[in-house]
């Protein structure tokens, strides 16, 4: 039987039950994170605590108690019996229970604490044969860099990918790439490795942080820059990075291949490396 | 005890609960109408059956029976013995309940429906004096106009407004007045009336469509053209129009006055057609 836990308790998962005054659930008002375990660790939970705690603030929503968030997700972990495998725990927290109004209750209710784990199975063929993808033009707010759970934008694109039996949908944005809908994505041109800046366009994924630092300390080349739509065509490489995903070749977007249609080397190279600093946390 | 409406049953409304992985929590997935029940009839219930057709369609929800959206709409006013006064009615439909995945579940599962009455209070004071809004840039996504419950933007954007003492917030896109956070918005310049054309940048309100019926009917000259925000110091008279405020004046945009600050003959027209088509029906 899965637990779950829901506002300080762990319980059947099935027993959770959301109150339809939920914020959550009446305007998309909250945010997530989903962390992933490695047979043994939590990698980086350091780096999704801190973004957790950028998107409650930015939003307003107070839950002083973020400090709890590795160790419920820990207890997750054990309680689930997912100690010695794969797994990923989402965690979302809600502005809380209120009469519905646009504005904020006033004053502050608790938020809603709401998370879950389950064994994850890596998908390994992506991993190694790299993916195809689509373009398409970016219709999401202005606000990327919050992780909030209105997410229809992204759920409907995804779809669209999906249904034309793509694995992830690439926004483009005033004639520039973004980022994917529900992960980074970075072009190797001549040796240099591009991604777009941190800004409110995109999301500030964990997993891209530590793809610069990796490639930062292997000596490649970074430019922190916004790729114009029409240079894809210049691009020798091209990678998907996020927790699940971790870093994922692109061989094909919008039906042009990238580097001969093979994931390329500098992404061997830092796909490589990020799971040899995997490996050697397991030790 | 008030009685709530989902997926087909009425029940106590504190009984009722929601699967935390229902798409509506999870991903803002889901849409919604607000109609108003007035002492005996809803006000175009038609028009509003008719938005949430077009929202499903849009998002791809299936909900096969739209056509019992005005009878539960009706029987939550019976139940909650409302009939005989002011009263709303807000109705929700969620893609459902799935393991969380961006793509939309396959095959489809059953959409999540849920609705609630309560009596309403409207707010005289506002709709005969008039209400100060605020100008900021819009944030949110490029399908506003499907009517989807994934409404960050607009509860952060209604708050900024309230916190500064402001009734609404009015968008900038492009540098021209897309709508409010919850409502259309008009203006006046000589005589002539101006909103936003329907569009994918505003919602296609049921008061604005009967506004314009209204004002038509009343030999009114429309143009139906987004006003450029450095045209805002021309216009003679502004109002904003959704169900609940249905046409309020706007005195104050910005800090700058609208009209010497007290609503204009135009809206003082178009307010008192509206007001008299209510009572007709009401007789």
């Amino acid at each position: 039987m899965e637990i779950g836990y829901l506002n300080g308790s762990f319980i059947p998962k099935e027993q959770i039950s959301i109150s339809p005054d939920d914020r959550g659930f009446l305007f998309g008002d909250g945010v997530y994170e989903v962390v992933r375990w490695y047979e043994g660790f939590f990698f980086d939970m350091e780096g999704h605590l801190t973004r957790i705690k950028r998107s409650l603030r930015e939003l307003r929503i107070s839950w002083p108690r973020t400090d709890l968030f590795p160790s419920i997700s820990l207890e997750l972990i054990k309680q689930n019996k997912l100690e010695n495998q794969s797994a990923m725990v989402y965690f979302q927290v809600t502005r809380g229970v209120a009469p519905r109004s646009h504005n904020f209750p006033s004053p502050d209710v608790k938020p809603t604490l709401y998370a879950h784990a389950w064994g994850y199975t890596p998908d390994t063929v992506s991993r190694e044969s790299g993916i195809k993808v689509m373009l398409k033009e970016d219709i999401r707010w202005s606000r990327c860099d919050i992780k909030s759970v209105s997410l229809l934008a992204n759920t409907i694109s995804f779809h669209e990918a999906s249904v034309n039996g793509l694995k992830e949908c690439i926004f483009v944005r005033n004639g520039v790439i973004t980022e994917g809908t529900r992960s980074n994505i970075f072009f190797v041109i001549d040796g240099t490795l591009f991604t777009h800046p941190e800004s409110n366009w995109v999301l500030s994924g964990v997993t891209r942080k530590n793809v610069l630092r990796i490639a930062q300390e292997a000596g490649i080349k970074i430019r922190e820059e916004a790729l114009p739509e029409n240079r894809i065509r210049f691009t020798q490489e091209a990678f998907i990075t996020n927790t699940s995903a971790e870093v994922t070749p692109v061989i094909d977007i919008g039906g042009n291949a990238i580097g001969g249609g093979v994931p390329g080397p500098v992404t061997r190279v830092i796909g490589s490396k990020f799971n040899a600093e995997i490996s050697a946390l397991k030790r």
